[in-house]
């Protein structure tokens, strides 16, 4: 917590120890915490406060493209759940069982669960079985379609390895799920949410994805399709940010969702289904943040300026504070329509440094420093996290109020080209079998991050080389670019035809 | 379904069979349906949408009080949850309990629950226990004191007689736990949020409530003072609206949240907890529908105007239409300051008598018309749902672009008034045990709810008397008056002294 050049917030730096810099970043920032339920995270507010702006965020784009949200239950009845049979088999062993109702007190006192239920629970690992059950009683006719609903709620899934945001036994996010009238409707919706997904994280997150659809052994188990975007953060490795699932009619024929078609004839519904989770906010810390902690893009920071009053004398402490509130009530009152403007005065009795590091470490985008000598020209010191710790720009306040909306657009815009880059040049276009094992084989072995990436590689279609390459290397197949990016080529790995090449990488 | 004077939209009428009219409310407005998971229900996107209107209300007085959001842990331990006794005493016969992980097909191919865990896990049924865990590790020193934080989260306890909206097994709620230096400010801390609950209600749902403490026999299972709102519902029932309460030190010793006090001591902190629930959208619906459906208070309708184009003549068709996108546009564009206007054009080729009686079933507070006739005049034709559904009124378009905000909230200061009327009306001082009695004895038997009320009598302060009351006429104590009401009587049961009169009603 010193700010010599030399140290940085965070033990360890990402070079030395990215997976535990991650966890370290995260309680520097406190962020969130593992609980002693095994797997379950407990999410601090500052953590809380980025997933409401993503929520609030997607929440209008879903909106404004004909969404209205709904909630179904918790618990879903294991008759309902084996009714489709990859879908089953591709959550069995991650299902968290409810199978009792009370509690009692055995001989010692000691409580024990009660009442046995006559059919178990599953609680909830994705609600297309649950949610299918009553789509297939609110359609009845063509007339009734497209219906498009999300939900906002938690989801539980038995984790092994759990990993804070990124893998948790109980996560938040949002499952859109829609029905429609005919396939290519229901492929549009897919794909609708693809792009809707891409511009979120582009402009919101300022994170770059490459998209398009997994192989059959990474797709959504009962998905006909999985389109995905693939991130790629700090130790060159792959996130999946967000997946949309063309479902075919194999969900509707499971739950009895059938319709009478223009032509009077019965016919199962084509349905979607699509999610992001709070794995984004662990998808931030991981893209963007640096040696002294996380960085916020200000679009999704809860707070996107913080004033740091410097009272150091008793003298000035006064009209230090008194400048400060002015300040927060100037840019409060600038209602800026384009960009969002939270500020926070901290006037903790602290000392600066201290309350300086903790807002470092917790990401804000802009840090405001007043006092006693910018009081006499009348100006504000600003520090931008997107830059060194220790660089400040003196500027009189009246220009900083109005500025301070293109500002954190520029830290906005910084952070994505950044990401952007990183990324480009961490992705390597290969030929040949024997460059991508090279790619892929840690060069320090000390320092196994610091190799690898994506690789662009033409390859033959088949599940097999996807598990030699999985065993060998624990590289997949992200995902698979879409129609539009046709280049024929040959397989690097058997020589047969290939239509275009796939993203291969290491993944979380 | 007919808009005959003699026939109403919905049936039975209130006055016929008030639980059955609930039920088919609930239906004709598309709030909610029962699910196939026993006690759990389908909150349907205009049901959900209510619901989101008082998150963000209520959130937006949380955040303005200084509290902050955060997520824990759906799951407690066992061990967790038996560390306070009236508490586990409380909840333990309705907690439902996972007791195994993963699923597993038997012999016969059935699937079944597989891997038992060490210890099972209570799924939430409120979070003092889990939240607990946390706060304990949180909290040092009186500097980190006050801990304000609220959650939105999903429940459940097991209910053996559900009823949509007011009972269900899993509902949807809000939960304020805080951590305070001393006892008086986590009062002030359970004061503060009733008060903050009251204005809600009043404001924001139009519901008059009476405020003040539950007897023993009706607190929270582990508190030391339970704060209610009570609302009297259309059957002169009560339901209790939301609760807010002391806990005194009993939940800080059980979770161990101890602090260095500013005399260098350590001490067991003082906690608050407080919520509202789903079960608001169905006190809204007792509150304030009628015999055609839904009425909704406009400041919490997720549309507060729909616009239905008359178009039965295809010449005026286009010319219908356009009117009425303008006048969306008109009143989209006018950005009102202070009162939320959402507005639908319904454009669905059903006919005007279909759609205008969904709006009405579905209690949207201003019904728009505009036809031919009204093209020529530059008119509309506007129906308030709080008057009959066939009184119209016909105004210059351009008048009520300015004034949809004024007359919204006429309906909104009519509701309210109507609903306090009916309350004061139905509220009875009583001062004789013979009053008492005749007052909650039904007088027609085929209509049981034609009777009764909040009677206001002396008490003797004893649970005795409460149980007495309560086996004979099925009446309990709603809620006691606080301090500032002091008025020195006699129990009409006992002759005992009494400090002040008490309220009692059946309720839900």
């Amino acid at each position: 917590m010193s700010n010599s050049t030399s140290k940085t917030a965070i033990t360890p730096r990402r070079d030395e120890d990215f997976p535990e810099w991650y966890q370290q970043v995260i309680r520097a920032a406190e962020l969130a915490e593992p609980s002693d339920v095994r797997g379950c995270m407990v999410i601090r507010p500052w953590g809380y406060g980025i997933w409401e702006n993503m929520q609030r965020q997607l929440d209008g784009m879903f909106r404004a493209t004909g969404h209205r949200n709904a909630y179904f239950p918790l618990f879903i009845p294991l008759s309902y759940f084996a009714k489709e049979a990859e879908h089953v088999e591709g959550f069995a062993k991650e299902c968290a069982v409810v199978t009792h109702t009370r509690l009692e007190a055995d001989a010692d006192g000691k409580l024990k669960p009660g009442s046995p239920l006559s059919e178990p629970l599953v609680v909830r690992p994705t609600s297309e079985t649950i949610i299918g059950a009553s789509y297939a009683k609110w359609v009845q006719s063509y007339r009734d379609l497209p219906i498009l609903i999300n939900q906002w709620a938690n989801v539980v899934r038995w984790e092994m390895r759990p990993r804070l945001f990124l893998r948790t036994t109980e996560f938040l996010w949002q499952e859109g799920h829609t029905v429609h009238e005919t396939e290519s409707e229901a492929r549009g919706e897919t794909r609708l949410i693809l792009d809707l997904y891409e511009r979120f994280v582009r402009d919101h997150l300022a994170i770059p994805v490459f998209t398009g659809a997994k192989s059959e052994s990474e797709k959504f188990p009962g998905a006909v399709e999985t389109l995905t975007l693939e991130a790629m953060v700090q130790d060159r490795k792959a996130i999946q940010a967000g997946t949309s699932h063309f479902l075919g009619q194999n969900f509707a024929r499971a739950s009895g969702i059938q319709f009478q078609n223009r032509e009077g004839k019965q016919e199962f519904g084509w349905t979607t289904s699509w999610g992001m989770t709070t794995r984004l906010v662990g998808t931030l810390v991981m893209m963007h943040g640096d040696d002294d902690g996380l960085v916020l893009p200000p679009r999704i920071a809860p707070t996107q300026i913080v004033i740091l009053p410097i009272t150091a004398k008793e003298e000035t402490r006064a009209a230090v504070f008194e400048a400060c509130d002015k300040l927060a009530m100037g840019l409060r009152d600038s209602r800026y329509a384009d960009f969002p403007v939270e500020v926070l005065v901290d006037r903790r009795d602290l000392g600066g440094g201290v309350k300086n590091w903790e807002w470092i470490k917790k990401g804000v985008p802009l840090r405001v420093e007043i006092g006693p000598r910018d009081l006499e020209k009348n100006a504000v010191e600003i520090s931008r996290r997107d830059q060194a710790v220790k660089s400040k720009e003196s500027m009189p306040m009246e220009e900083f109020v109005v500025r301070a909306p293109e500002i954190l657009r520029s830290v906005q815009d910084t952070l994505h080209a950044r990401a952007k880059k990183f990324r480009d040049e961490n992705t390597r276009v290969i030929d040949s079998k024997e460059d991508f094992y090279d790619f892929f084989t840690p060069k320090n072995p000390e320092k196994p991050e610091l190799h690898g990436g994506f690789a662009l590689a033409h390859w033959n279609g088949s599940r097999e080389i996807e598990e030699r390459i999985k065993n060998d290397l624990k590289v997949t197949i992200r995902v698979i670019p879409l129609d539009d990016s046709s280049e024929p080529g040959k397989c690097i790995f058997t020589g047969e035809p290939s239509q275009r090449r796939v993203v291969w990488a290491k993944s979380y």
